[in-house]
């Protein structure tokens, strides 16, 4: 059995984690911990948990302590808030799997420039994998700081990068259009959070300053190339889960769909997550919900020489908890799928 | 392994039942069929089932080639429209649980009242056990044909059943208020089901008038007693998932409702999926989202002598599928829990 | 023109009042301020408001101020934040309309015991006419405090006053089972109006314990009569606005449900807004949204000799602010519709 | 007072057509017509409409009936259904206001194509103005025959007219990413339009093939120049009225985004129903809910010298009944904002 902790198990990426790690046939949850007061058990910040797990949620302040009982940590902070800790657990010896933004770009000072901090443990970035399974497979094998990236970058880079890697793309902009659920906020209390101000509404916002960009610009790069421009446009949907992400590129010549298709489906040929689905048939987030999977459907405007790529996640779990979770299987040496292969809810 | 089909597979509760087998240790699905023209894949009509499961689903021709490969038959059909071929499969020495409303009234002549058509094959009725685990296991235990109940009889009969059982309850009236989710209604083509007309919308609907009404009264009335009365009004609510059920009960004394839930408790030791909560905590029906849980929570009005007591499950799981699974658990001796203990998708 | 000043503009009622009032033919707004930080314009709050009053929204100072330019003070505070203010723009001559629930109870006792304050102006309470027009329109026209009335009781009493007036019904407990959206709650930050906490969410809250509960016995209570025993449970239901009432009252014959109705129509006589639906059609709130109606369905159980009374609002119009400008209407002298006939908006 | 009749009055846009013109100063609503069977009045169909209008809704007989009683006629029925009645309409005099697309193409080819089916009046094509009236207000004014635009290229063209008028704008393929709400569909009944298929979903749909198209390309290109070439990806997103329509523009220069706006300033400076909205603000659907307003804003990535404009309508008014009173309007020769100035409805 895998030991497990969690660190901020009251958030909504937390407690998914939870969730997930119940299903896991490996895996032991050893302790987990809030930033709050601490609770007797998860089921007093989250009734749904009532009578599955039989744990106190307390407040950390003994790092020592938690990471005895744990082969892995999982850190479920908001960003920068948890950068000392993984620190010292990684001292202590621990795999650390880190579902903030504290470590997914590699350059400290792009990190400052974005979230509006200097960087305590820059070193740390170098040593850091950006843990998206279907890129980075062998680095997350030996790795012992995992960088889980961010729900955006997930839902846009595998949509993007079998493309961008292939020789197709004409170079000038990418444009991403992303449209996500709620629940992408985390459980803050915020006023554009309130349910009478996203129910019944469409919008936009931080139109091309998202944090998410500089993440998405970093992994869409390729080695040799020009930095790639991207311009990033996120919508908030009145939905609790779910990202679509419809992205246009520019392409040289037009191939067909079907051969398009046929890039995608090699890139991924041994990515269990990934379901580049037939010609003609097009995600939608409601079809991987609760589930790990990314949707992807390939789209043809052949005039303009353009492709339209678009990719349906759960933001919680493919774009949080569940890649966090297949991450873990990564590096431990067990099968990727473990605990992670439920049937998608619908409807 | 457990052999069992499914009739009627592209139906909300069909497709539900794939979702939930495909989780389960002890279940292989041998066949699928449905009404409508054939389909290579049950993904053609749910395409969050790609990749899923490699079988056909077609038209039902022939019964004995879908009992030669089933132990167990679920059907997942309308009602009145099933009850030939149930009768053909029990014939067929097969074990048949019916998730439609065909065997649950004991009284054809109630049934004909209700669903407008003579049922023809009445004395499957006194055969037929009504599939509701917290209150008759040790019949579905030896049963071969199970009549799983209604979504709204399931939440209101958990959350009476104790309360009318006991002695505590004054003869009159009692109130059940359902506030439903909208795939109750299945998937239909039906202006009331149109988005738009729900959305943003309350409504209450069939009031006192509602099919699941004979159901709930034949199941609440004790065998020695007047039959019980009870006003009964489904209200629609723009959620897809999810059943909250609040009753109101006369008592003859004002027991603590600290008393009240350890009756509750005591008469649903051996039931693995209720939740009695405790004092103070409401339901919720996100906080079953997805699970086969029936969480339920009891309040009072001192003054007017008065128990008040709420029920939320998810319709399509412990409302319907869940339940089924639960049943062919039961019929088959195994953990009545196999398959079906996964936490709920919160939030 | 009619000069009204709207305090607490930018609350959900504020900024309902002054959409109400923009369409009002008669009226002038001469003043808005808040408890925040001053606005140069209310569209920076609400950019919705985008062009439509060329008017700042400043901190509150100095009431005489205000008082000067208005005929009508509207109050949409907090409860007991306004209190003080109430009483001195009721000394500067102005008749204030308040929409909090500082002056709905005329027992100061009942009061401290629900809000947990002393009330500091126990005499006007006195004065304060309960601004329910249907019931008190001949008391409004003359009143200089109303106290404009909470959005459950708007929807309870509406639904049942005519039923309690008369001799049908029985002693004994009415049961008020209500469905309102997330606006009733405010613009408050809190958890419990998150969106992710709500959508494809069904709950009950505050069981019998709602603070809109003495305000419906009272107002419920005839005055040569007992007490009127309710028990109430508000529900909280994933759309923005509406409230659906769903009230059930034990009656001593089994009138028919169009003599009932007759009792109905002739009560609600000479009030535009309440619209007595046909016999068979059920309330929604869709169908006033955005409007000042009140729909009402009558129903029946006549085994159990229970009546079901189904009324439906919008808690931002009838519920609040449309009920407010009424109030104005009938206090100036102008017609009662004025500025209030828009219809409904749907889908 | 102008004499109007609604043919095809129990749709979503003659409903909303009844609703906006019940407000309307200057109109009489005439007769309201419907292809089902007659009906005494509108609120057996919509009970909302309950007490609104005292008017049958007869089957379409004799459409000099019809024209006797009127001045304007909207026709509010789907494509190809109404033709050979506008055809009628106009030969008997009355001017029409055409809610459908039948003639908003100019070229009976291209309408052929998108359409499938053979345009049996060519000839009124030419006559037909495209009723748009930020762009066409002048040929509005004299015209017998208004083809009212479709919901997206409403969005759309509001949103890049002045852009692409100007010179600002590179060759080069424009990129329209709309989001839509379920409204946008109608009141048919459709697997997809189901509140289960809709709600807690974000999908694309008919990604470059939708009929909206051919329809912006003939708006958006200019008089002498190449046909524009535009990538069009509709969504659908679970709320009922709204369209979001983020669009994408390459420019040869970097025009400060506060230059930007001054030229959309300028360009819709007689335009009363366009908000540019300041710098940084970015629109919402919501903020122009139940409105005739066309909420725009002005965002930039200046290193790919790209321009993205985001549009907000409400696809019920701006986008189909409420264009279509504006249309009146001006046609009649009466103020353009008339019955149309009321605040949009929030939250």
């Amino acid at each position: 059995m895998i030991k497990v902790a969690i660190v901020g198990a009251t958030g909504y990426t937390g407690v998914e984690l939870i969730r997930i790690l119940l299903n896991h046939p490996d895996v032991e949850i050893t302790s987990l911990t809030r930033k709050g007061e601490s609770l007797s058990n998860i089921s007093e910040a989250f009734p749904h948990m009532y009578n599955q797990l039989a744990l106190p949620c307390n407040t950390l302040k003994n790092p020592e302590q938690v990471a005895e009982k744990a082969d892995i940590v999982f850190m479920a902070l908001p960003h920068c808030s948890g950068l000392e800790l993984t620190n010292q657990f990684l001292k202590l010896g621990k795999i650390v799997i880190d579902l903030s933004a504290d470590f997914r770009l590699k350059d400290a000072d792009i990190y400052e420039k974005w979230y509006k901090t200097k960087h305590i443990h820059p070193k740390l970035l170098n040593e850091a994998v950006y843990g998206l399974p279907e890129v980075y497979k062998s680095n997350i094998k030996k790795a012992k700081l995992i960088a889980n990236p961010g729900c955006f970058p997930t839902g846009a880079i595998l949509a993007l990068k079998p493309l961008i890697s292939s020789e197709l793309v004409k170079t000038g902009s990418i444009i991403i259009d992303s449209k996500s659920g709620a629940s992408g906020a985390g459980r803050g209390l915020n006023l554009k959070s309130l349910f009478s101000e996203i129910n019944e509404n469409i919008t936009a916002y931080n139109i091309n300053t998202h944090r998410h960009l500089p993440e998405m610009i970093q992994e869409l790069t390729e080695p040799e190339r020009d930095t790639v421009q991207i311009t990033f446009t996120p919508h908030l949907i009145p939905v609790t889960r779910g990202i679509l992400t419809t992205s246009y590129v520019s392409v040289r010549d037009n191939k067909a769909v079907a051969d398009v298709i046929d890039i995608y489906k090699d890139f991924y040929k041994d990515s269990p997550f990934i379901r580049i689905l037939p010609e003609g048939i097009v995600p939608q987030t409601k079809h991987v919900y609760g589930s790990n999977y990314c949707d992807i459907g390939i789209f043809q405007n052949k005039e303009a020489h353009q492709i339209i790529i678009i990719s349906a996640i759960d933001n919680l779990v493919k774009g949080a908890s569940g890649q966090a979770v297949e991450n873990m299987n990564i590096v431990c040496g067990i099968k990727e799928t473990a605990g992670l292969n439920f049937t998608p809810v619908f409807p």
